[in-house]
């Protein structure tokens, strides 16, 4: 067995907790073991390196020094979790991933794509997920979504062409290669966005039970 | 101005401290601009790291995780505190850098140099230390010391084995390119070891203001 790696990943607000539990409970009705993470985080380590990451702090992180932590909290969700997971055949769902690295501190932050893709290789080695869910949606809807839910994180701070080059860089990968990505239009009412997971069901069985 | 870069570094209970203070003022005594610092922290930042990486924790800690936070950490302090001081001339002293890394994570944990190395680059560039004060003594004797003082961190949790094998690793780095090592032999008395860093103060002086 080898299990299924699925990552959910967009934009704030974009609806991917709530639509990650969705497609949990219908994985789960067709008998499939799961597990629901997310990053940065999913061990209590990493979620320590998480609040180090969100947590606004009046001494600016290096870009490096984000890409590093990132990079650390997911060494630590792939040995304890992750792995251990696919291993005994599970289909993990996981709110956001290395796709974020790529969208947030490399669209976002700048930092050369060859940078992330280097400690990619150093930590994963040949893992990637199987298939990313990109849930996509202007810019300024998923901030409005965002702010209505109080306080603001580190990320959440930034501005719009943080955001904007966030977006693009998310649907730049997944022109990049589609058979790994299916976009979703998170803009749409929550019952169309789930309509549109409920398509992608089969898909999903098949490979889970492939 | 280009500054010169010294760090100190050696098992546990080698006088790093100590040593570091005092060479500190025997420097400013002539007048040399210092900075005073020490790995993994040196900005409050990174001393959040520090403290992830040193209590203890029922939490394995993946390798992997370890080396990326302490490369976090240190790409913190170079941006924040090194570099600018290097820039404007400083001499700085720093108690532990990437040598620890090279004893500690690779010696003591097993991971391979050439990932330290990879990282190294990643995070430094061709940035090394101009000198390593290397702060030699049995592990037995070190452990009886840092034992000495009270509560034991996740590293000095560790056998004798993961110790013989930190020292091993900073004799040989030293061995492999004495002109940037000095062996201080961290087992005399005090003040025979304040001799020896006494000896050295000429060099010290004629690189800073070379």
């Amino acid at each position: 067995m080898t299990g299924l790696f699925i990552t959910l990943e967009g934009p704030e607000g974009g609806g991917k907790s709530t639509n990650r539990d969705y497609l949990a409970a219908r994985l789960r009705e067709q008998g499939v073991e799961l597990l629901l993470s997310r990053e940065p985080g999913g061990t209590p380590l990493a979620e320590r390196v998480r609040e180090l990451l969100l947590s606004p702090s009046a001494e600016p992180m290096a870009a490096d020094t984000e890409l590093l932590l990132v990079f650390a909290a997911r060494a630590q969700h792939l040995a304890e979790v992750i792995r251990p997971a696919l291993a005994r055949g599970a289909v993990v769902l996981c709110d956001r991933f290395t796709d974020a690295t790529y969208a947030y501190q490399g669209g976002g932050r700048g930092v050369a794509e060859a940078r992330i893709a280097q400690l990619e290789t150093f930590v994963q080695g040949e893992l990637r997920p199987d298939l990313c869910l990109v849930f996509d949606l202007p810019v300024d809807v998923g901030l409005a979504r965002a702010a209505a839910r109080g306080r603001l994180d580190r990320f959440e701070r930034e501005g719009l062409a943080f955001f904007e080059a966030v977006r693009q860089t998310y649907l730049r990968r997944a022109a990049v290669e589609p058979a790994r990505y299916r976009i979703v239009d998170a803009a749409q009412p929550l019952e169309q966005v789930q309509r549109a997971l409920d398509a992608l069901l089969p898909e999903l069985l098949e490979r889970a039970r492939g």
